[in-house]
């Protein structure tokens, strides 16, 4: 049985190859060295056709730490300004002996088409509106960590549901957990064809976990959110509204953070607050994820 | 004796020197492990005064497999936008303690200028229309691999070869060899001075090798090409001109490729073409001639 | 007692201190091997929020040097884009695992602001018009080279004083050392609240160390100084004035240079030049303070 080593997203992921990966992760967080060069002689490249800091910085430290070699490809300086396409920088990577790819990029179902051409294993980093499966498991690895079980747990997704990977990859793999998972958003940023229910702001304070989106109101002019104010006020994660969470509950985001409009300011390090934990869990997550590619 | 250890151009490198460059690649081609760090302790610098995806990531593995120190310089994020001359920028690496560098421009004579002037060797990674050494290397180890002996082969070379400094160095390297070298292109893309013949598209299919050069036609605005569509029917390697090349035939390109002007999408992974084996065999073609610098 | 392991200025920095950078930089230059990975297994990030070349290579080449693993972050290419700041940007990279950060930035007053936050040794590498503290060390050391002993000699800082790092790292340093440090610039040039003492260009010309800065005229639209001939003319290290410099006396420059305008083209590489010798020290003192900062 050939073992799949790309990780493409979590939909089709089974609960027992994620469970696998927050085992090795666990592991990796663990580890006394930084470095444990199991993987060395092997080159990896990111190839990040979209900006990102945090997702490529992650990627680049699980890798370093592996002892892997890092080729960054970044599609803002590069011949992709003379029209080159995606597949081809890919194929062309290929070709140089990259022993796996990391990829982050815009067109929708680009991804899937790329990963039936190209034969080294490729790691989504977020592809498009479709999915993002590293952080979501970074995440259910930050909920595994606090709660233990992830079984029975409640998760609100607050934002802009339609835009976001990184709901669409916690929702499915969430619910192969048997957390319900919720959904809150004003109507011009729902995701349709999902199975998941929407609340109010209030009954998503409820919750075990309360992970609030980046929002970009500058894609929906045409909503009745008409400013980051309103936003804020509707379905900000405020301190007003912190004071309501329970006790044992904890707020995440994915970041970047629009401090003050999403969440406010004070509440990204606050002690219930998982937001930097979440940052620093994705590096075993991502070492983990890049050992199964490299096999 | 004092071994000249810069890769400047072909033209004034004799036959055995680019002979032991060849042998060289090909032990690395074969080598089993990825890295082989006989370089360990030493630091190339890639200096590029213009863009690259391609030339530069393949520098940077070649690079890496031998076990250097890699510094990246790209102009365009840099303080050559402060107006800093490229003199100022390498002189400033060469201070830092690099051993050698890599590096494109494109304002004509300067790399020679420089190349008195510094004291480390410089690697041609392209400059201007004159020269791209390592490219016509490792094309010329392509057509070896494939032929086995150059002498008496038929190379045509079609597209902008005025702007093009791949269809240079092919030309003053595959001439010292016994190669039969022509050209094929419109009047107002021909390179004066060169010792070459010109031939119809229909004479260019009629070779062993028939290497497409990248157009950018907007640098020919006043020519008898109209548009993308015209070029291909005149010059291009279209589909159906493909079916009248010689089984024994090979199809090459430097890439980036414009699909569907110069090569029709479906020619890039023919059987008979080398495209992507071409930018595999520029990782060990380099490989030879960073070790040949490095001493 | 817990040792300072951040380097924020020179200012608040004693002589002992000082004294033993410079000396272990000794070591570091004096040391024949190129890498020496006494800090294997340590993560250093480079974090510029200002646009660099030089600094940034220096570092880069100084931490792999010392075995480091090196992260490029450039604020041009990243999610600062998207409104990050720079706090959240230092702060995720702390939570991946960086031992030290390598900082520069414009804003005044953020660094300072940040080092209380952080948990990691940061180090200065230029925050707006307020320190460079690497690059008075090593102009010091440069001098240090130069006269074996510091105290005593007169170093005048030429140029625009009023928006440079340089020089005020270079006053606060030199004097900890008895260095009779003297300013000159034009009025609308000038730094007001220091402890130093303006002179005219002709006085400047009589010292141990004339140390040109970069100019912008951009920034001084409404002075007297109307054009870079003009500034050249006034304020310039021209070829006719340098024949006016004692035997002994050095010139030196932190670059990038404006050829022709601070200083004459054929000035740079003249034998009492130490600019590219600066460049060359940086390293070793790079390696010290960032050895220092991983203890």
């Amino acid at each position: 049985m050939i073992k799949q080593r790309s990780l493409l997203g979590l939909k089709e992921l089974d609960k027992e190859e994620i469970q696998s990966i927050l085992d090795r992760a666990a592991f990796w967080e663990a580890n006394s060295n930084k470095i444990e060069p199991v993987q060395q002689g092997k080159f990896v490249a990111n190839m990040f056709f979209e900006n990102s800091t945090r997702t490529r910085f992650s990627f680049e430290v699980a890798e370093k730490r592996l002892g892997t070699e890092v080729l960054n490809f970044s599609a803002a300086v590069s011949s992709v300004q003379k029209g080159e396409s995606i597949y081809d920088t890919v194929r062309t990577l290929e070709s140089m002996g990259i022993d796996a790819g990391v990829i982050r990029l815009k067109p929708i179902g680009v991804l899937a088409e790329l990963a039936g051409k190209i034969k080294v294993p490729l790691i989504n980093a977020g592809d498009g509106n479709n999915e993002h499966p590293t952080q979501a498991l970074l995440d259910i690895y930050t909920m595994r960590k606090q709660f233990g079980e992830l079984k029975g747990l409640t998760v609100s997704i607050v934002g802009d549901v339609m835009h976001s990977r990184v709901a669409r990859s916690n929702l499915y793999a969430l619910q192969k957990f048997g957390v319900n998972v919720r959904f809150c958003a004003p109507d011009n940023m729902r995701a349709d064809g999902l199975n998941v229910d929407y609340v109010s702001i209030d009954e998503a304070l409820q919750s075990d976990v309360i992970m609030m989106l980046r929002v970009q109101l500058e894609r929906h002019e045409n909503g009745m959110i008409k400013s980051a104010e309103d936003y804020r006020a509707q379905y900000g994660l405020t301190t007003e509204r912190a004071k309501r969470i329970a006790p044992h509950a904890i707020i995440m985001h994915p970041a970047p953070i629009n401090r003050n409009v999403e969440i406010d300011d004070e509440l990204v390090e606050h002690p219930q607050s998982r937001i930097f934990p979440q940052m620093q869990n994705g590096v075993p997550i991502r070492m983990a994820v890049i050992e199964r590619a490299l096999g």
